[in-house]
């Protein structure tokens, strides 16, 4: 991978050091350091071979870095662009995997002297445990990641140094604004993480707290239910504004649903079912298919 | 297993099918009869070893068994004990493994001669696929069974089978009224299958039907959505009630979740996903130990 001889990951948490143990994997031969909030989760990182150094010291990686990857939650980006500005970035590429893209480049512009040297991005992979023994050197195997490029203005070696890296880590890059990154994301990740929760505390009501039936299925409904908490409110408040037009629009498609559910019309209800089925079937082929694994 | 030494298998697709397997897989060595509405269908379940016989005709099957284990789509019920009533039935076993239960009882209480030798049945297991070539020997593995007992009539060698056969293949058996399970399944079950409809309608209008940003939260949130469309419509026209009440508990719950998010009730939030996450990830602990595998 023709990346910079040195590169910092900042956050070294589930994302942090999967990126870590990625990077490697695909043959990276140079440094990683892995800045730590705390010292002992970047040690637990560089005990897993996800970086080659631990410090929670900017001055000890920062200088010395070609490019510094941030991997923390979106409530800790001020502090970091404000850490990084206190070095010369004009050779530093910089790019985040943060969930929310707005926030994220509104911050690097505010601390930033030459935010050009920042491209956003994201790649659309997760879990829904966090901390560094959850990191997994295949996470990114066959996802998309965004990148948040404003057009006009990239920085070309930075634009280089992100398509490498995304590239090379996940299936295929995709570009986006902020403002269109935000959005796409409040329907196809923070809905469904809100609708694991909300079927969880529905159940549970309905049930008086036994739902004794419940399987595989609900299981897997509910998996981002048990993401962590902070960070999914972080992610609410950093898109607050599209998560709450996405949860207005499902409500109205739970509305027409009620609505055929009470008047009878089940031929409606098939054809909402078929269509359901037959896009879904469709995706979940081109997205996943069976080679991937489960 | 100490099961009668001939049982019939009625229906063979995914249900049927791996019952066949899983039964056999425990040690039976009786002779197990697949009924397929066609028989090229059972075929197909004799082919991976599921039954020995392959038939569509009652008389070669019913007057020899001493089991008979219905797992036809809901819809089909009336016809299968309208056919099993022809033969006397005074000394057969007869359960079943469909999803809605008061629709079940009240199909055999209205054909059945002796219906207190019948004894409904529902293995918490399944998958979204469908047919035969599904089928897996070990899909009620560690799995939960809820036994629909009419408490005072039932027959003892009826209830004896029926514990045999669901407590070798599940893991547990859970007594309950027809009333209590569809109430429980229209929770746990049927609830979660229309969420994951929702969800994909919702998010394909939101990103004009392109959710770039979705991954694998998103397809196992929606893993229920391809799930086949009329056994599902079966499902919804049996229970309809108790999934009408479901849902509308279900849209209290959004409502309050829309309302805290206009409000910035951050701490509420919070305290909201703090508390799916503490009950899912204990729930998921006892439910599906690690050893247990994905």
């Amino acid at each position: 991978m023709d990346l910079p001889e040195t590169i910092t990951i900042i956050g070294t948490g589930l994302l942090g050091t999967s990126l870590g143990l990625a990077i490697k994997r695909h043959g990276y031969r140079g440094r990683i350091i892995g800045i730590g909030h705390r010292l002992e989760t970047a040690e637990r990182a560089r005990a897993m071979g996800a970086v080659d150094d631990a410090t929670t010291d900017y001055a000890e990686a920062i200088p010395n870095s070609g490019l510094a990857i941030i991997a923390v939650p979106l409530g800790q980006f001020d502090g970091v662009f404000e850490r990084i500005a206190g070095f010369d970035h004009d050779k530093l590429s910089i790019t985040d995997v943060g969930s929310a893209k707005q926030l994220v480049q509104a911050s690097a512009e505010r601390w930033l002297a030459n935010p050009r040297r920042f491209i956003g991005a994201h790649p659309m992979a997760g879990r829904e445990l966090s901390g560094p023994e959850a990191a997994k050197a295949d996470l990114f195997d066959g996802r998309v990641c965004i990148i948040c490029r404003q057009p006009a203005d990239a920085d070309p070696d930075t634009m280089d140094d992100v398509e490498t890296l995304f590239g090379t880590l996940c299936d295929v890059c995709i570009y986006m604004t902020p403002e269109e990154h935000d959005r796409n994301v409040a329907a196809c990740s923070h809905l469904p993480h809100l609708v694991a929760a909300l079927l969880v505390h529905a159940t549970l009501g309905l049930t008086s707290d036994d739902p004794a039936t419940a399987s595989t299925g609900f299981r897997d409904a509910t998996r981002l239910a048990s993401s962590n908490p902070p960070m999914r409110l972080d992610i609410i408040r950093a898109n607050r504004s599209a998560i709450t037009e996405a949860l207005s629009a499902y409500r109205d498609e739970l509305d027409q649903l009620i609505e055929r559910l009470d008047h009878g019309n089940d031929d409606a209800l098939l054809t909402w079912l078929q269509g359901a089925k037959a896009w879904r079937d469709e995706w979940i082929t081109k997205q996943f298919p069976p080679e991937s694994g489960p």
